[in-house]
């Protein structure tokens, strides 16, 4: 009952993570209602995404040029670097300030199930990274569930010998209540306890 | 932190109603993750509705041609016709699959503290379409909130004594509790209440 470019449209957005057909019709509205420079300029920051940004011969983040503009920031800690699966990860930890070293984009996690073995990861480029320049420490930040801890052991394994090799604190999260905190989470919290 | 193309989508994307900075970036990911020809597919998608979609000239209703899918089916009853705010209404109606008629989409409801005016809608064309085709009746579905409802009001005003016209029932939703229905929904329901 809508015009094809129209279901066409919302056949496209449903294909985003998160949009249904009631979202992607609200999306299709808003754009139809939007000026036609408006909905453009989205449309040209999708291909322009595509066609500029590849991954840092480095370190696998998102870059624009050959290395990407951690890797080159002499300012940071290159004797130690952050491994994580994901581009979105790095991003996350530069959130909290709190790390100043180099990253190191994994491209995903270990999942025999669906077909993802170390070498479709950028494991090999991790070691080279270790062996050459000098890297004192590799912490994990691997995400905590079940695929994340596989490859943060298998890393481990790997790294181990070679290089200092830590992982991300698991535990309970900050403003969050014991009451409904997992048991899982509850029991890393217990054997990761400190002294105060 | 990310590169200038990857910012700019994200700041593109915030823009669509309902999406905050943290799903502009997972949707962002996304399409980065996405092949180019995927990405693309939805670039074209967007450009494609704001260049070949426009409104019906008989209902305002969404076409690629002079006048819609909807107004040319002679099985349906020309009539009645549905007086809606936005194309997405229509297509809330025609999931019912409960109506048969034709449509008005007047492009909005009446809102002064917003600036829109009798003249910013759809409206003349309406009363040109009651007087020309043999109009019997004209259903008014707009939004049961306070501009949807002045909006109705005025229309029933300016039709009146010409043709038949009706408001759609509002009452209690459908599987809902009696508990959790706001005070004007029941009385609304009450004052509606028919007899079995």
């Amino acid at each position: 009952m809508l015009s094809p470019a129209v279901e066409n449209l919302v056949a496209q957005l449903t294909r985003l993570p998160g949009v249904g057909t009631r979202t992607a019709q609200r999306l299709a509205f808003h754009l139809l209602r939007a000026t036609k420079d408006e909905a453009h300029a989205l449309a040209r920051a999708i291909d322009d995404v595509k066609e500029r940004v590849r991954f840092c011969r480095e370190c696998g983040n998102l870059t624009e040029d050959d290395v990407c503009a951690i890797c080159l920031d002499a300012r940071r800690d290159h004797a130690v670097v952050c491994v994580v699966e994901q581009p979105s990860d790095l991003v996350s930890i530069e959130r909290t300030h709190e790390y100043r070293g180099l990253y190191h984009v994994l491209g995903g996690a270990l999942s025999p199930l669906d077909g993802v073995e170390p070498s479709d990861l950028r494991i090999d480029e991790l070691l080279r990274r270790v062996e050459r320049n000098g890297v004192q420490e590799v912490v994990l930040a691997t995400n905590p569930n079940m695929s994340g801890e596989a490859t943060a052991a298998y890393l481990a394994d790997r790294l181990r010998g070679r290089v200092r090799v830590t992982r991300l604190a698991s535990g309970l999260p900050v403003g969050g209540d014991l009451e409904y905190a997992d048991e899982v989470t509850l029991g890393r919290a217990l054997a990761g306890r400190r002294e105060m």
